[in-house]
């Protein structure tokens, strides 16, 4: 995309804004930092942000300034732009696998000596990859091994594996073994909070064994990490995990607002929306209709489409540059130009369909953030 | 994106390209342009392909050399990497509403006077603010009244309301109006030939009382344009459409792959397909399953996820960056750091996650081609 696209500059106002935007309310932005920054305050756990939700350096250098240790990144493509930007301890929370996709990893961690660079592993012959990349660039890299607690994607399931990984790690000096991988993915989007609760126990049991079983055998396991914005409270008291790496927190969308939550966790708000414009509008006997400028190349809709953030309406359908709203309440009308805000159903591939994010306080433009990350997908 | 990360070079292997990539089989392709070109030889019935598909210069530049006699788009920073690239007729199928957006488009226009550059309008309203703007920048538009032929998403939709919108264009000099724009976008996907017949009967009905309606008021209609992949047999050989705008036919995608098809039209293939690799595998009691590094990040799941394409494996889960694959019959094994390729569910929210289409005959890389008009979203 041309710089010339940029949709905002600093100090416009919101209703100039071009249209589709990514539109982040600072003041719950904000909020949301604090929040989370609260809900941890004198527990023995660190916080590492997944990055893979915003994509964005400013927002990973606020989530440290907020008390974060580094962040989470899902390929060595997304996590170049957070270690160019100056993020020192980044994470990623996946395998890495083959000589080119190794290689590339071990020059990144090459190129900066001083961060920490983290990957997971669960297999011994990744294992070997990774050294023998890390030896012919002399780069040091992070290891965990990726423990399957449930969410039965990667990752080894028996603690044997997780030994016999663990030998391979603990062979290579360029390989710094670190502990576990511990992300129960699917549990983040159940919405009982005691079914969530069962899921968190069990994978915490899952890994205290594994985390034995490694200290058994004379291996470091000082991490575990884990977590995600519908369980982390859960982990952050286990007792067992030393780490939590929500992500969606800070922006939020419908999915996570489903969510069944205890009183005395954080309520996080949602932050982000999307600005559109009416670029068609019908009113006749037949139909009370507005057509918005959005549609599936600027949300994702693999938990249902964006939704007006607003009464009224409804969504009648959503093509590739198109969302059709119809009026089904009492709400506010909608004319010809108008420029109603949608909040997302799934934050992540929605803002990597995005190369702005408009930050707003009130109804002014304070800043507009690049997507540095947006389409990193190797 | 950064450009270090260039999925493959010219010369290198299919299997040594990183992960996930679009891979467009020339082969295919080609025979899918000569296969459009061949069907509508001899008739009365211009080719505009849409390229809101492959967002694609080089592509477009190909379709060209193929016959077609220029591109449709959706929005106009997507129209403007074409622009910029030569290609010197594009029609913006879509409405472009409010100052700051009919502003950008004059520009456009008024930075490339020896292209025509076309847009659709459903609102006397928009063609004041349009004129306005052309009038400011010293520009000329082509425009093209939409016309609701029942994909109920925008367009005027009675042929008074349509002579008052040409009235509208042509009270000014800036404004050329051209005709209609009438896609049946819903038609394109019902599988039943005999029904898709009859909705683009209906169609062409309401187009061609509409322009009626237009002459019959002393204005112009040249030119009635609109159809897909799905239909545009039905529109060619319909006496009243002047135009057609496939986008989807020269890289299929399973949605279309479904459809009805008559033995006389053209039989496009899968052109395009996603490069992933294995980065997980587990083979044991209870599963035999791989992970793919290519996920929502990587395609899109409105017309369901991609599916492998061979035989033996099913999907049975897709998260932001993975593809977990089940296997369910025999089929070839699949290892640890193997790239299968996979056939996108809808090819265009699909292209759009991608900077790259690495361009290969048989096994090896031909050209790279950046996805030029990529996030053009404003």
């Amino acid at each position: 995309m041309n710089d010339q696209w940029i949709p905002a500059r600093v100090g416009d106002a919101v209703t100039d804004v071009d249209t589709p935007a990514l539109i982040l309310d600072l003041e719950r932005f904000e909020a949301n930092l604090a929040r989370l920054t609260g809900a941890v305050r004198g527990r023995r756990v660190r916080v590492r942000p997944h990055a893979k939700s915003h994509k964005c350096v400013e927002i990973a250098r606020r989530q440290i300034t907020a008390g974060a240790i580094g962040i989470c990144c899902q390929k060595t493509s997304e996590a170049e732009p957070f270690l160019a930007g100056g993020i020192a301890d980044v994470l990623i929370t996946n395998e890495v696998v083959g000589d080119r996709k190794t290689l590339q990893l071990a020059q990144l961690a090459a190129r900066y000596p001083s961060a920490k660079v983290g990957v997971c592993v669960d297999d011994p012959r990744s294992v070997t990859q990774l050294a023998h990349a890390c030896e012919q660039t002399h780069a040091h890299i992070e290891v965990y091994i990726e423990l399957d607690v449930g969410h039965n994607r990667a990752g080894v399931t028996d603690v044997g594996a997780v030994v016999a990984v663990g030998r391979a790690i603990a062979a290579h000096a360029s390989l710094v073994l670190r502990g576990l991988h511990a992300y129960f993915g699917n549990a983040q989007h159940v919405r009982s909070i005691a079914q969530r609760r069962q899921a968190i126990a069990a994978a915490t049991g899952v890994a205290q064994s594994a985390q034995r079983a490694l200290i058994a055998a004379g291996l470091k396991c000082d991490v575990i990490t884990g977590a995600g914005t519908g369980t982390f409270m859960l982990e952050a008291t286990s007792g067992v995990y030393t780490e939590i790496q929500p992500g969606s927190y800070v922006m939020m969308d419908i999915d996570y607002a489903k969510n069944e939550q205890e009183l005395s966790w954080p309520a996080f708000e949602q932050s982000l929306m999307i600005l559109t414009t009416v670029m068609s509008r019908r009113k006749d006997a037949q139909s009370d209709r507005a057509t918005l400028d959005a549609g599936l190349k600027s949300f994702s809709t693999d938990s249902g489409p964006a939704l007006p953030a607003f009464a009224g309406w409804q969504v009648r359908g959503v093509s590739d540059e198109h969302t059709v709203l119809e009026r089904n309440g009492t709400g506010p009308d909608l004319l010809l130009g108008d420029k109603p805000l949608l909040i997302p159903g799934h934050i992540d591939p929605t803002v990597n369909l995005h190369d702005w994010i408009v930050a707003v306080r009130g109804d002014r433009v304070e800043a507009v953030w690049p997507i540095d990350a947006r389409g990193a997908i190797f």
